[in-house]
């Protein structure tokens, strides 16, 4: 018997991968179930209406909605499943990703679309995020982001080295 | 036997009716058949999918997308139909309708939407647009579109007289 | 005994209370148990930090912070605590909540905040949000949501009726 | 006796012109016949003009347009004609087409102006658009826009196949 | 026999009267010859032509255009002319004159509008422009300037005493 | 013998005296010495010349500038001092502050403003900085900071009580 | 005996020459005698004032200001003289050019800024827009202008060229 | 003994240095005591916190904080002390920087943060900065600052010398 699968990442282009990529290697290595699929809300509509419609009764606990442009695909999705559905603006276009970040985060009263920064920081905080969400049933997942804040901390405290010894403060 | 309808007016919500108001008068006036209906793509995407997906072959030959803040109407119609859909941003939200236009205007490759003016201008000029589209075939329509033409010139001479007398270039 | 709390609404500032009031409201009708507490980021920082920090301890599952200008609340608070916290930004500046759209949501990569809609809209989605979280959790609040997303159907039918008769679709 | 002009694309600029050719190469191979000019309304108005008044005696149904900066080429032909016009704005500029954004969509209530998204996904989607106006008149065009549709769908389910297997959802 | 016209006003809309009043007074009262028009691009593209190619001939020296919205009126009129043209852009669509002032400025190379402020301040900035150009062939007007500078430094001098006693710096 | 003036207010207009009026009460209260003058950097350029070059010759120690639009007020003061400058934006134009914003803190390297919020929030922060300033060599106001700081901390404390009880967390 | 200089080019650091460049050569191609000079509002304020006081008395009769950042560079020269004075914003900061276009365009009633566009196609239309100025008195000047705009239309006649022949329209 | 450090330099990430090490060369040409410490307010709030608490009871006397996307860390510091915090925005986001200007610079009434432009320009202000409110308490580094206005004229007077001689005018 396989594990259910709990987080849904769904790419509005594959061309976004590589963005996104370092969001799935996190959620491996934090040992949550994912998958990743291609399915453009404008391009591949019905793809979009399915996976929305059949996520929770596939087990999925928090779809995470990646797009560009006129960015619909968080909010297609949003509109299809009462989960929780995290959307990332990515920044492709001409206008940086100010468009898929006002398509996303502008949703009307009634339908949330959790939305993260553009980009890969974007990326990475929407598959933190869903720890955070899956966390609240799971002590393991929970201990896990007490130690991603104690790794944070101490990465910060290891960038002071990065600074000249001639201008860093002594400790 | 009644008249085809040739124009459907979607809005995302009947808020928007008063800014659209205008433009549904002057189809009206124009001989137009059409009809309006309210259907969100966020709070009853299943209403927009049918909608988009059935409007052909009911006769519909233009769609009007109206809508507001994160605005996926027009985009989410675009994705289920071939016809035509001109895109209406509203200005309802904080940011007066640059995330509406942005979030209707930047479509993806593959799937266009026409883009008009934020408000009730870009609502008019919706109509007139589906006018131009629909004249290709009518003739009639072809004669209203060139008096329109001429009533806008007149309009604007006129206008004239609205200048105090004695700043007014005299004719 | 009394049943715990399992939403935190902090707020910046007590002035943005009229637009928070109706996410209140509709976590009050869904049964959900809530608090609302005022604690500036910067007028107020120990209080916040104290907020996060206890959050989890006191049996809070999710944290919605409002807050408008450099609006730094929802980051402060993400960065004292692994709990799910959502963003509102308010729209009470001369630059009608862009800054604190952007101030909340282009979190760096390490400490997510759940963004949402500026003012009202994004307080009531925010709300939604919540409860879409707990609703893992809990049956019945799924249940819940479920009837929310078909009376948000039923209101855009109704809608209809609003536009006049000359002008709508018959069904 | 040769096959008529269904588009005219008109460039503001020749420079534009790699951005446009995915569009043209699109519109011949669906059968579409069009012509390309060059006619800047600031540089050459007199040029614009005459395009935008003899559009429609020449047999042209529509006019796509394409301009950067303050792009003033759409308006300038619709100004001259009923036919429809569609806007690309190109992102030239050092303001990344924000600016030919706002000077082709934001044309006043009575000559409308159909925008497309800025840069060569505007121009793909300008040739596409007129297609489907094109449509309306020829069954066979229709059904090409039908196929262009499921390619899009089929192109999406392949892509899919760029997601590292580890990461893939199972089909 | 009539004083010769230097300056020619032209108006998109005459619902910009109302802001550009103080730019025709202050002319009025430097005794410089003007003349008013309303002549949109848009919607009567002959009239600006026409005055664009016989504003010299006429012996117009300095054209003032002032439009909202996609503001080519400035740009239309520079095209047909080899006067110097002023361009004031109007605040009244939804993006308050971001739409019109990027319309307005941003020229491509070779043909140019001298851009002022959005508004009414632009409108009066635009008459004392035109009068600064005709000052050049005019000591008279020279004079005028220079005494302008002299009563806006009076202006400033005086408005300290709007400033309650108890807080400003004592003479 | 008089107390020595510590801050010099310059106002870019008498308009904007009632956004700067509680700055003005707040620095009174606060027992630090100021002065408030207009002096346009654009109508007025001797007088503001003349302002930054003989302040600190007249002991000022901090000079806020306070203008709107293009505010050249605070640079062009920074250019003729070496005293701290503090730039506050104010939101008059149409661009509702983005403009005075913009102008006033993207000063190239070597002429520092130190900016502060548009409008009045900026004002009063321009106040408390001046003061964080000047109390460096002033126990009694680094007392008085400190106090403030108190007081700020009970005014979110019992900004609490205007939740309605039903809402609020019991302390 | 020299000629006299009639236009004074005022850049705010040397490193903006490249974009002004073309300007210069245009300004020499047509005989207009003209001097550049390096003069930072900021950094060298009495540089620049002397400048402005003097230019007219020099015999200056338009001024070209080049600035980036929050370019006050044209606003203090405005300030200082009756003369024309025209804007150029450039686009160097990390904003393009946007913060400079508001710094030189926003400019208050009284006290007006030519503005052109963000960077070299800017600087080249202040050096046509000051030839226009100059060729009110200068009938040679006004041949020249009338040339140029033929040549900017045969330019744009021969850039079909630069479409490929299977594409372009035949004439 | 050594001499106390005047100046703190927090940064949000040391991938900041490059564009901060210019200042922190100018600091030490100048005399002025500084560390350089990294400390994220959202990754390491601890740090910050502790430091803006103690650093006045340490010596520090100004505070720099260089943050990108939503700097928060400005406003978290300026919470914590009475200090003086300088808020320098980093452009390293997809929105270049103009989500860490508006939020550092949006604070609310009560909080001030002295924001500097974006980028290396701003962090080298923000060294002067420093130094102009040092040098109130330091006449050797008030003549510093003297010196460097003058510098910063002759390396304008100097620039000139890069304008092509047949351009420059000739002194």
């Amino acid at each position: 018997m396989t594990a259910p699968t709990d987080v849904g990442i769904v790419l509005g282009s594959a061309s976004d991968w590589p963005q996104v990529e370092p969001a799935a290697v996190l959620l491996k290595e934090w040992g949550i179930a994912f998958e990743v699929v291609v399915a453009s809300a404008h391009r591949a509509p019905k793809r979009v209406q399915a996976y929305g419609r059949e996520a929770a009764a596939r087990g999925i606990k928090v779809i995470i909605a990646v797009a560009g442009m006129a960015a619909h695909l968080a909010g297609v999705l949003a509109a299809e499943t009462t989960l929780p559905v995290i959307g990332v603006p990515m920044p492709g276009s001409h206008l940086k990703g100010l468009d898929s970040l006002l398509s996303t985060v502008q949703m009307p009263a009634g339908v949330p679309v959790a939305t993260m920064a553009i980009g890969t920081a974007g990326a990475k905080n929407a598959a933190i995020f869903a720890a955070q969400i899956l966390a609240l049933g799971d002590p393991r997942l929970q201990e896990r982001l007490q130690r991603h804040k104690q790794e944070l901390e101490e990465q910060v405290a290891q960038q002071g080295n990065q600074i000249p010894g001639e201008f860093r403060r002594g400790d």
